[in-house]
């Protein structure tokens, strides 16, 4: 049996280690805030984010690292993307030495424009073989109910990969490997933005014509810019690029686009972020998507125009208006 | 000001001829059933496919084909796909010498395995660089509504693909020319397939992952057959292609996602097809798919799948579990 440590307790850490246990593995789920921890092991639910789900008896929580960690032959990181750094310079020292590090986090660093797989690798010193990303169209609540869902492990050892898509295979969960760590990585990050973009217009009203053009122009963007970083376009076409990006912009589980659907009736970024507990990824990381675009000389005009609305203050109305009329020109 | 014949008019038809309109042309609206070419006389719409939505004065209807086709520039077909050639057989002497012939349909012919244009060419004598296709991401309804959407025209003559952008490019819809016919048809063909899988899935009970994995796959399946007919890859990541298929497979105004989520719900195609009026092009078109895949060798997985449930009693719930296991194979 393999041992797990999962770092980071929100709807998407709590699933995965339902899924590992699922699958055979002892795991050890680690919040930082002590009441979570122990009303996890007292309820044996996580009812601030995945109330209703009953946790297998072999996901135990945890709220020391330390502990945690200890003999783990999987670490699962999955916390939001810009608090990785802090959080793994205070793990680093208690990670097992040969453990497999896995990325379920979203994101791109904001400042150093890092994917998240390139920030574990440079805290933690790893070797980037034993770094993997996990990414796919895997809405968090969706496969807690054990509804079918398939997913991508990517990572650059293909037989690091096969051991981690056996630790997590389970009756519900299909993993398949992929060697493309960067596409997976960039199909993570940009589909938040791109599920803002797509609930900002459903907020205004527009229907399913726009959204289609929205995720279609989307992954042409998310494409151009992996292509400048040496991914590859297969990996787009796939369950990490559309599978990821078609079930977050149409799903009203997604946080992303229901961020974006607040914005677009008219709410502010403070109040939306006032009125939801959850982290919406896309907010902070489109940002750093659009200055890694520009480093690399990669155009991504629904990047720009989010960031607009997100942090520039520009009326969403104003922003659909301009993606709606410059959609399309690469046909 | 061009003249336009708009011959079929459903909910797609109707709408067209108001974006003909809309965009200057003069349009006659040829409906087969006298009473509703009256009704929508005296209305002013399309009371039947298209209630609430107010046609412009520049749309005339008319129940004589001859009187619509007089003069025409431009002859939009916009019938179901299977009574084309029936239909076309009568029109046929009465097309103008140097009309261009553009498809609404989105089909492959019974029997014969053919595309729409390529019945049009054959039944017409027409030669291919008068065909030309429009397909997208365009829900009728939305479009009537005047909500922003973008198109692609497809023809083998750019020229007449130009022309035929300018004779309908409006405020609210934006037409982009493409060369590759062939690819734009297909991807319009296949998506009714896939969006009935969808439906099927969702009437299931199954959620957004699960559709998006099928989106993903069909897309791929899609891509597969197009290459095998000389079709460009490129336009399945286009608005013909996935743009087209993330609509009709997310939105409930869809006529095949919708017929497939009373399957998936337990009616029998009979039941299903007793119940509404409208045309589920999918429903017949996925044989004559399957029929065109298995004369190329192309291997598409979720339209066999839907053949069996529509034409050979498979249970809908076994069809989802078999897609759904070997889903994800290529990645």
């Amino acid at each position: 049996m393999k041992r797990a440590a999962v770092l980071g307790a929100g709807s998407w850490g709590t699933t995965f280690a339902k899924v590992l246990a699922d699958a055979g593995c002892d795991v050890a789920l680690h919040a930082r805030r002590p009441e979570l921890v122990q009303a996890i092991s007292d309820d044996g639910e996580n009812r601030d984010y995945l109330p209703g789900i009953r946790l297998p008896a072999a996901v135990r929580a945890t709220g020391d690292a330390a502990d945690a960690l200890d003999g783990a032959d999987v670490v699962v990181l999955a916390v939001p993307s810009q608090s990785l750094r802090q959080n793994l310079i205070a793990w680093a020292p208690l990670l097992p030495a040969d453990a497999t590090l896995l990325s379920l986090m979203k994101g791109i660093e904001l400042g150093t424009t890092k994917r998240m797989s390139e920030v574990i690798c440079e805290v933690t010193g790893a070797g980037a073989d034993r770094v993997a990303a996990l990414s796919g169209p895997n809405l968090a609540r969706e496969i807690a109910e054990e509804q079918p869902a398939a997913t991508v492990i990517a990572c650059t050892d293909a037989d690091r990969a096969a051991a981690l898509q056996a630790a997590c295979h389970t009756r519900y969960f299909r993993p398949y490997t992929n060697t493309d760590l960067v596409g997976c990585e960039l199909g993570g990050a940009l589909k938040n933005v791109v599920a803002l973009a797509c609930g900002i217009a459903e907020g205004l009203g527009f229907g399913d014509n726009t959204r289609a053009s929205l995720i279609t122009r989307g992954l042409a963007e998310t494409a151009r810019l992996g292509l400048a970083l040496g991914a590859e376009l297969t990996t787009f076409a796939g369950l990490a690029g559309l599978g990821d990006l078609v079930a977050t912009c149409s799903s009203p589980l997604s946080r992303n686009r229901t961020f974006g659907e607040k914005l677009g009736r008219g709410m502010t970024v403070q109040e939306v972020q006032e009125s939801t507990r959850q982290t919406a990824e896309g907010v902070k990381s489109c940002r750093s998507v659009l200055d890694l675009a520009r480093a690399h000389g990669v155009d991504v005009p629904i990047t720009e125009a989010v960031v607009r609305v997100c942090h520039e203050g520009e009326s969403a109305a104003q922003m659909v208006r301009e993606i709606m009329s410059r959609e399309a020109k690469p046909e």
